[in-house]
């Protein structure tokens, strides 16, 4: 397979593409790539090219393109998916997984029982951080487009704003007294968040306001999932649901 | 949450239930229970009970059965994940997850692409590492059923062995020149295999003779999928439109 770049600022009538640094550092540096070797380019937006090496050294590298090609399909309906920050580096694989799995944007929130609190995340620069892994996941399987990994907020000011789509709130088994859906009941709706809670489930007062503002609360069968499998499970069978998968 | 201990020869009438030495020596050494504790118990066939600690020492412990109450309930149909084996200890995490998912049991492959041999697999004692796992892994998500690990066997075995249920091939995007099906278009069976190829997919040969023999390749949508999320991602699409998440 030909090595990918990410060139987020691509211009397609340009005679040649400069790549951004850290992409240009892989190239060069990394892949000991030089004039002629033959690499792909996406845009991030769907835009997927054949292209050659031009020049390469350590710091900056320019390809010329030369053909558009047709990258992995992209997912019928735009799904955000809303996961609950998760301790630790967990929140690493949720993002791999879930832009693996077609998501077009990622909202990470911070509910009331996470065990990470907003300030640390907004120091330890973590948006940052999965949207390189975003980036990372995409060239992966195939995806030629990168999708957005919003700055974390809390469940609260999520809840506050207004959403296009259907709104899933993810509960499990053991849900209080809310009426809970099947996926299989969920119908296919013209664009969706999927909402999932951290390691210790929602709170009844998160439970409540998402169920007022009109989320429809979800199950994902009869056994406890691993919160960080939940993001995973959630979205394929929604997306199965749904006739993606 | 009372901890949970798994007693495979339980005699729900004895008066008094002897714990295997190693859940004995997690009760007693690692949890530091004794008597008078409340815990659970699963026979790993279904049943689970309420018990307490009667005695308890390093190596050995004992439990009275108190009452039997219901575990997380059981998918409606067997389902047996065969999957290739992969790399390093990415296994460990498909058997927990796929015990999580509610498999009824697991059957390793060593495929023709598969980077591991069943003699290593062998030599390791890797099956009875993987139904420590399970075991792990179905006192953590409340299941009382334990599902049985076999020892690998090469794809070629497998594919030579009767199957009762429907068998499930899952391929990639890219797959060769087979017919390949929807999830959503694959009626619920009695039973089934469902059967994921390693991190190089299937060769052309183990394809056609699985074709040959009835079993139904299925696609997993457009994208390419790490081998190790393959299973996690075809057991919930599967179950899902069966109608069983």
């Amino acid at each position: 397979m030909r090595p990918r770049f990410y060139v987020p600022e691509l211009e397609p009538a340009a005679a040649q593409v400069e790549l951004p640094e850290d992409e240009a550092a892989h190239l060069g540096r990394v892949l000991r790539l030089g004039p002629g070797s033959p690499v792909e380019v996406i845009d991030g937006r769907g835009g997927l090219w054949l292209a050659e090496v031009v020049q390469a050294d350590k710091r900056s590298a320019a390809v010329r393109l030369i053909e558009r090609v047709s990258a992995a399909p992209e997912i019928g309906l735009p799904v955000m998916l809303v996961p609950s920050v998760l301790k630790g580096d967990k929140m690493d694989d949720v993002v791999r997984d879930a832009v693996m799995l077609g998501v077009t944007a990622l909202q990470p929130i911070v509910s009331e029982r996470s065990e990470v609190s907003l300030a640390a995340l907004m120091k330890g620069g973590r948006a940052a951080r999965w949207q390189r892994i975003a980036v990372a996941s995409a060239k992966q399987c195939g995806r030629a487009v990168v999708p957005l990994i919003a700055e974390p907020i809390t469940c609260d000011a999520y809840l506050r704003e207004s959403a296009a789509g259907l709104r899933v709130f993810c509960v499990e088994p053991s849900a209080g007294d809310v009426a809970v859906r099947s996926v299989r009941d969920v119908p296919r709706p013209v664009g969706a968040h999927v909402v999932v809670g951290p390691e210790g489930g929602w709170s009844a007062r998160e439970l409540t306001t998402a169920v007022d503002i009109g989320a429809v609360p979800v199950s994902l069968g009869g056994r406890t999932l691993r919160a960080d499998a939940a993001p995973l499970v959630a979205l394929v069978a929604l997306l199965t649901a749904w006739g993606e998968i």
